[in-house]
């Protein structure tokens, strides 16, 4: 059994990433840690672990974690993980970090858009950015895996074949997406109640949200360039689930079976890829509760674009899901296991 | 395995039906009905089943079904099975009826409440109420289960401890219950369309809900003599769960302790039902996805009640969690199998 | 025009008292206080008021505020009336209280649910209860209204008539009522994050909420003797609106018109009083946006009880509009003056 | 009095044009009709008017309605008008059509998007876009009104400046539109049940919307030459509100205050166009049940394009609010006349 770590437990990804370890065949939740509520049990705190995991949340203790465990799930924002991971923690266990620490390989770059001093630069080369459907020949053997964001692994995978085949004019790019508010996490905001984001939708941080840099960067290197796009970050009143309406010109004339061929060449044996039929596009709720990404398109002929859509459950492919992927992955286990999680619908 | 068929796949009970059975380990499905999409796959009518269960949906036949399958998951309303299944059909496979054809005992009085004949009448003596917690003894070794219905199984759970040991007035029941608006199922009419029922809330079937007898009917067997009690069903602006708000008067002066002990007298080897402590009470979302009720109480000195508190998730405990619970016992499996589901929130 | 003051005016009660008295004939709004956005323009922190009202929000100070308004809306939780009202104050202008230090004329009852000193107790006598349909002959010629809370509105004047004729036995009474998320208010908790409560049902402060005593108090008028009941409040996932869903045991054997014929006695001629035919119950979405109360009933012939159902929006004859009714009735208006609001639906 | 007819009253727009003329001060309803509800009150068909409004509904005929009828809102579908005005009609009374029949110019680019013949080619001179803000002065006078769409509102207003100026490449124009349910009408279709649209947001009509010649058409003529645009309509879990975010590439560097500048000079005087301040972007809440549109818009200096977000309630300016402002010029009324309507919040 792979004896499994978890810091910042009670966030919403923390809380997400608990229920598919309980059920993970391979893994043993030792230790769950929760700067705020030290001391209480799990199921405290998220009551459906009532007569389920009454763990006591503990103070982070990285060096003990380090010992202890074979795996550390970092559920932190960012700015946490680049402080307190080091060559010696990462020379006892192996880190899964739901941050932003070392997603983005240009410190500089990360520094621009964070607003913060990076404070791990020396471990950037050690960190891999896992993007499983990318990157699994890279995540075999590495000890630091920067788990992806949930916008950004829903535009990635879902311009990637497009962007890699050079199918689109990469200068066009503009993905509109859409969340459910658990990607704001579990934080006291106003703008968070109830009153506040039922019925209303909005768009925030345009032109600024810090997604960006890394959806360029992951892009670009399928593109062989530097990509500039324009991203724009919506909040929807419901809780679950990341819609990303992705926007390009084509750079040729090409039919919806032609771009269907790249988009199966590229995904026909990903498990956690699926490809909408003709004329079929994602929705949020078919993908609820699981570590699937739905991806379909269509042809806008008149203005010669193509409008890919994708769709993810932001705390499961976003989030948890993927850093269990990642942790297969990491651990030579089948990449689904403990992930072949039906969607809920409705829910 | 165990061959399993569905009939009424495609309404919302079926579709979570769906969802249990492929992760039960000892579970086929071979067969799915729906009478209106005949000759389309699940995942047609159901996207979330894309790429998992592509299954055709067939026309019921009884007949071949009932040689096919070890066990028939009637999930249609009132009035069908009690038309088309008979004892020969019952001679060769199990049924479990997630209608209310079989409930209640006195066909009488399910002809009264329901306005239509009862085509039936000889099985009733073969006919199980298939409330586990309560019935499991001789669950086992019948061949046709009736599946309680959500209101029901939620407002039994809650009361029956108290009224079998005689701590209240069964004279004073009331049952204020409050449902998602899958529980009104996927038939399309306006009440439940989305900008009839969201931001709303209402009553319905005020002292005429067809779960009143069949709750009756089940407290009574607890209580030794006939009951009457109040029901109020509302509408919710959700998609999941039910919660029942029970009041009754005490018949004693009984402490919080005295009567935790008498829940903990009935349910403490209860897997699925959760009792909460002092001071909490359930709300649906910690159930959600799961086949649990939680069961929380109150007392109220001034005037003498106890409130007590239930919450499941209505297409789990409340309909297709229940009916594979039903058919672990049928078929001699643990009765957990398949169902160890944590609750997912938020969701 | 009527000077009016309004104190906690970026509370969600603040909002909506804005709003109705900005289409208030007979009013002008010259000062607004809000203690944490002192300096900041009322449209900066609520934007529906963008180009409508950019007034700067002050702090509270009394004396000056007595001098310059006929009228003071004071939309602010309980406690603070009370300390910073006097004699003084009230020989200026007069208060129209929405917080609960001067609903219960019993200073004890009040600090036994409350949990606090009175600090007003010589005031109590000055002051009247604000429900407009009972006691607006005694509200004309006061200076100090206790508005009414909006779980009390509601489940009293669903009541009231049956209480007064004798037609329910009062020990027998029953509220279970039902609240969107703005009757918590717009302080930050967690309970009342979005995620949190959307998609979730739950009773809370179970026998023992506050509105309790308030309820009994003012159906003890009525039916001339003391009252005990049960109130058990629950929260929707919705923003605004309260169902009061309300039972007892009636007295005697009567017909539905024979309560038909009560409620018309007493509300006939109630303008923002609508009863609903047979047949037919109140659901909050009708009301939503309105100073009306809908009210609708059926006989439980089985157990001898009456359900009565009562809807209203909590923020406007829960609150606001109620609070506007009281002026108009304090200045001798004709009590419908800017608000004959129609309901917005679906809203 | 203005005497107006009211053609599809028990739609969503129908219903909220009613609840608008009934506080216009110039407006008397005299007939409402509704084919599926001939014979029942309106108040049994929309209880928010439960002793309000209990005008009888009737058949459409258009002969009579004309004669009574200084003013007829055809609240309908499109396909409907052409058919029943003529000019002997357009000769008694004034046509208001919520339908698209009139508003595109070129019948021929109607056939091909609507995919039905237009019945009405020789009324097509008659009539005009009533757009307000930009046609006001060319509605006056006339007997038949295009009413915009809810979606083109939005967008031709977002945009129209910048486009007027030539300050965007219009090749480069997408809209992203979001929408709540009530967008999709009052008709029972499976898609907008409350458990299939609750809890999930899905793009729809990708490049194929039939709001996007009329958008085209209008931003046209601002541009004095032919566009084509990408426009993508999402379905939104709420019941009111349109999101309209637009993007363009700018044809030339300019700062932030430089596009203010452009705004101020269409809009500043315009009282239904209300601009955001910087860094403040509009959100459908601020609007809802008014008929303001909000309009915001950022810079993306990294790809050169600008960032256009506007906000509308799509019942009022998208539907029976624009409707009433066209009434209001046709009638020579201030435009503003029962239309200074507070958004309402948290609704």
């Amino acid at each position: 059994m792979i004896k499994a770590g978890i810091i910042g437990a009670t966030g919403y990804a923390g809380n997400e990433l608990v229920r598919i370890l309980l059920h993970h065949p391979e893994v043993e939740i030792v230790k769950m840690t929760a700067h705020s509520y030290v001391g209480k049990t799990f199921d405290e705190v998220y009551e459906n672990y009532r007569d389920i995991n009454n763990m006591v949340l503990d103070e982070m203790n990285m060096e003990k974690l380090a010992e202890e465990c074979d795996v550390i799930f970092m559920a932190l924002p960012h700015g946490v993980t680049a402080k307190v991971v080091d060559k010696n923690i990462l020379s006892k266990t192996k880190i899964i970090d739901f941050g932003a620490d070392f997603r983005i390989k240009n410190a500089d770059t990360y520094e621009t858009w964070y607003g913060v001093k990076h404070e791990g630069r020396e471990l950037l080369k050690e960190a891999v950015y896992g993007l499983c459907e990318v990157n699994r020949d890279i995540i075999k053997g590495k000890n630091l895996i920067a788990n992806p964001g949930c916008y950004t692994t829903c535009s990635i995978l879902s311009l990637r074949p497009l962007v890699a085949e050079g199918l689109i004019d990469t200068s066009t790019i503009i993905v509109d997406a859409k969340s459910g508010v658990t990607g704001a996490g579990r934080g006291l905001t106003l703008a968070n109640m109830f009153d506040e984001c039922n019925e209303s939708v909005k768009a925030y941080k345009i032109a600024s949200h810090r997604h960006t840099p890394e959806i360029e960067e992951q892009l670009g290197y399928a593109a062989e360039k530097d990509i500039k796009l324009t991203f724009t970050p919506h909040l929807i009143p419901m809780n679950r689930g990341i819609l990303a309406t992705c926007y390009a010109t084509l750079t040729k004339k090409v039919s919806y079976e032609d771009i269907k061929d790249i988009y199966e060449k590229y995904y026909k044996n990903e498990y956690f890829v699926r490809l909408t039929k003709k004329g079929i596009f994602p929705e949020t709720r078919w993908v609820k509760g699981s570590n699937f990404i739905d991806i379909g398109f269509g042809i806008d002929e008149r203005t010669n674009r193509v409008i890919v859509v994708g769709a993810i459950d932001n705390l499961v492919k976003g989030a948890s899901g993927q850093a269990v992927q990642n942790m297969n992955i990491l651990f030579g286990l089948d990449e689904k296991t403990g992930l072949t999680l039906t969607p809920i619908f409705p829910a």
